[in-house]
């Protein structure tokens, strides 16, 4: 008997985890994940600003799930009549098929930003340990700019901070970000507290819908108090890498936007045909899949109805940790059931109340009904989520962080850069400046919507000329004859979209592609430079 | 008066530190340095084999530089008859200019691979701490692939570790390396411990070449015992993803190669135009550049000769941090004394001896001509970095951080797992395998030199045929129609180098570049396969 658990989040790792106990030796049980760690993802936002190290927020699985095979690779399909699913591990092209007897589907879900141009290239994500690691890192460098930029509108940039979405993830981050920022101002002396701005946009007339108004209320005049905006009733019409453009068509200056916002099915969820509503794969009360004898799903990427003819959101089971670790046991106890012939029973819990981290040591909770707010709620969401943490040693160590970081300084080390991709597609708003004489060239640029206006000096007379580059023409071509300064000005004539190149990408495509070259070849030829796919091919 | 220090390594931050103390307030001390943060280079390979985590191996030079003023910038060019330096800094593209009165350039050394066909390409590198912390989630991903791969060729490259290079930093990262592993099999149930091969590759009969003989033996010795391998006399001759290929000829199956040799001048300190020797900027005995009043420079950047005449390798400074640490007091004095109009003092430092770090728990060093070795060498090596450390906080991190080492299972956890770059050069060698019918479909490939053979089914008969594929030509493109599975087997038929391209960048192309469009429109017509660009252009 082999059963088989898509997912190591909280949904997952539980089901193997209560396999394990349940079935004893008397299954084999494996975990797949695309991570050999279970990120425990309350905590990101925690990560994201620095208060606990990433290395923390984590565990490894072969640490927690003793006995249970973890496979680590990423699952491309899954084929229910041959009851196999195929995935593909390391850096291995082949695929690998692995059987199961029965399968536990938990792997969560992905975003979608399609609706809101500009938002999935130039907006951070709080989903992954990789996500929260990468905010702390892009708030220190905003700071880190901030700090030696003699321009004002860049400055004013760099100290603008976004949030969109004010649910659990978008209050925990924009709090927890804004004390990030505070605790790490002193060490910055030409940044005025006052030059920083913190916002948060939620299209809902208030924020943590799912808790109640009173909570809500005590949320949101902390936030205020602490310097946050909060922009009610506000969508995000587009962005660009340094502007957001909001519903109601304000523009705000920011280098930072963080979406907590487009939750949507994973791609691969989507492949596997199951039947699904509202995004999410569809399973009768005791957590399996109608059709199918011996498949299972939970946590978020299911829709699980919490009584007969569920119809409105609230009859389902909300996507949230404390519902997943129920799921996981039902559905271990189900397996079991099924195994020896019996009838699975149904999923029946009810909430026993929502908790939130506001930063600054604050917190809200609904505790089965009671409304606590402040310092004991803040003292209460810690210590739930401290017993959820699996292992006494990763217990151990998360608390003694949070002691560490309640009495000392928080490190400013940025750890890593992270660099822009060497292809990619970046928008920009009529107006726009896309670079200015005298800067670094840094790609070249191709438009594919929308218009730019180039302007420069006239080499004999000196006089300005502007000439107009639309769909399907380049500028900036230069960078590839070598030169590192920009001679001319551009700016968007229109809201455009252009694709950017690296100059490494660009001779890569001229070495590799004929038809390329020979485009490009009279342009090189005019400026006398060879490219390397000219020189002889040298066999050796 | 401005005194600007170029780079934030042992050379540059100590000289930061030292003009502080002797110059007071009455100078503008500037310190410039791509990372806001010092690295201590000797604990990299600890960070390499996960003993210490990437935060304690850096500490903020604002913490530790209290009264200097931090640029986190890169250096672009130095203009040394106006005096100013111009720098990159955050994603700002407009240079900036950086006065200065008096200069420092202590900027390290780079690497350079280019003898060596692949390296540059397909091997780690032990410079910076991102290289340290690659190499640590590269080894665990290895031993996760080899847990899972039903390949036996697969698992033996996934478990065959290289070091080049048997100098300070390639034993210390081979020995620590080692350690690494043995501590994680136990989780490895699939691995026997027989299966992993760690090798050292040394071009020199020897290894420890700046140490003495007897040491070097017993530190052989002790590389043996741990089951390294080592290869002496032997050289690199290339490699490619999965080999490598020695100055011998011997073909090793391998993915992992760590090199620590190839050091070279940075670009940006050669293009500084200074006149160099061996590769550094050749200055005077008071850590002087000959040529400009007011430009100093120091560290593993500085030719230093330590007596008149210096011809002989032994005759100058050697690029450790025991000396850089030196030179940086030396010329923090010079400056203050050329500032009163005084004579610079001559440097003058012989080496208190050298150490090396061996991994579980022994080392060798050489004590003022005296030899120890095993652990008490290992304590001194310990306690004498412990001591160079800057700042009492970090002292005591890193120290709890060695302590619990000691005593715990160390992380499994593999944080983040590196992707290809999009566009990329892959080397193959005559016979290798490109990939096989069924493999997950990975990228478009383009011959750049070479040759490539490749096999299909007749889609009417069902006989193998056979195509050759030279230089300009390309395969693998109906990943563009969305194929997620090859159809063909595609092997190196000579030696060849190969462009390859993910999806999503060739689709980016296809929308840039009529010209590129063009070229395949056919191919896409002929399958039915209607680019994004052919859709009508929105101009919303």
């Amino acid at each position: 008997m082999r059963v088989v658990v898509l997912g190591g989040g909280f949904g997952g790792m539980y089901t193997a985890r209560a396999l394990r106990r349940t079935l004893g030796r008397k299954a084999e049980i494996e975990i797949i994940n695309a991570e050999n760690y279970f990120v425990f993802q309350p905590l990101l936002p925690e990560v994201g600003a620095g208060s606990i190290t990433p290395a923390h927020a984590v565990s490894p699985l072969r640490f927690i799930l003793k006995g249970v095979a973890v496979r680590k690779a990423v699952v491309d399909s899954v084929d229910f009549d041959r009851k196999v699913v195929t995935v593909f591990q390391g850096i291995q092209r082949r695929p690998t098929e692995v059987p199961y007897d029965h399968l536990v589907i938990a792997l969560g879900q992905g975003t979608d930003f399609s609706r809101m141009p500009g938002l999935e290239e130039h907006a951070l994500k709080m989903k992954t340990l990789e996500d929260a690691r990468r905010l702390r890192e892009h708030v220190i460098e905003q700071l880190e700019h901030a700090q030696v930029t003699a321009l004002p509108d860049t400055k004013r940039g760099a100290l603008t901070f976004t949030v969109v979405g004010g649910g659990f993830s978008g209050v925990e981050t924009v709090g927890e970000m804004k004390e990030l920022i505070d605790r790490s101002l002193p060490f910055y002396s030409n940044i005025d507290p006052s030059e920083v701005r913190v916002l948060m946009v939620e299209y809902a007339p208030r924020i943590l819908n799912e808790m109640p108004q009173e909570l809500a209320d005590y949320a949101s005049e902390h936030l205020k108090k602490h310097g946050i905006e909060l922009m009610l009733k506000t969508g995000v019409k587009s962005c660009t890498h340094r502007q957001l453009v909001t519903s109601d068509g304000e523009v705000i200056d920011t280098r930072t936007i963080v979406a907590t916002i487009g939750n949507a099915p994973l791609p691969v969820v989507t492949r596997m045909g199951l039947p699904m509503d509202k995004g999410r794969i569809i399973v009768d009360r005791s957590l399996k899949v109608p059709s199918r004898p011996d498949v299972w799903a939970l946590g978020d990427c299911a829709l699980i109805p919490l009584k007969e003819g569920a119809a409105d959101r609230h009859d389902f089971a909300p996507p949230t940790a404390q519902f997943a670790v129920r799921e996981a046991k039902r559905v271990a106890k189900n397996i079991a059931a099924t195994i020896k012939g019996k009838t699975p029973g149904i999923f029946a819990y009810s909430s026993r109340g929502s908790l939130a981290s506001l930063g600054a040591k604050r917190g809200v909770a609904d505790l089965m009904g009671r409304s606590v707010t402040g310092f004991p709620a803040w003292f209460v969401w810690r210590s739930y989520y401290l017993a959820l943490l699996p292992g006494l040693g990763t217990k151990i160590r998360v608390m003694m962080n949070w002691t560490l970081d309640l009495i000392g300084a928080r490190s400013l080390v940025q750890l890593r850069t992270f660099r822009k991709p060497p292809m990619r597609y970046v928008y920009y708003r009529a107006g726009d400046r896309i670079y200015e004489m005298g800067d670094r060239s840094d790609g070249f640029y191709t438009v594919i919507s929308g218009a730019v206006e180039m302007e420069r000096p006239d080499p004999e007379t000196g006089e300005m000329t502007t000439r107009i580059i639309g769909p399907g023409d380049h500028f900036g071509e230069r960078i590839i004859l070598g030169a590192t300064r920009r001679r001319t000005t551009v700016r968007a004539k229109e809201d455009t979209k252009v694709l950017v190149m690296n100059r490494a990408e660009f001779l890569m495509l001229t070495e590799g592609f004929e038809a390329f070259r020979d485009y490009f070849r009279p342009y090189m030829d005019k400026h006398g430079f060879n490219l390397p796919s000219d020189a002889p091919k040298s066999d050796s």
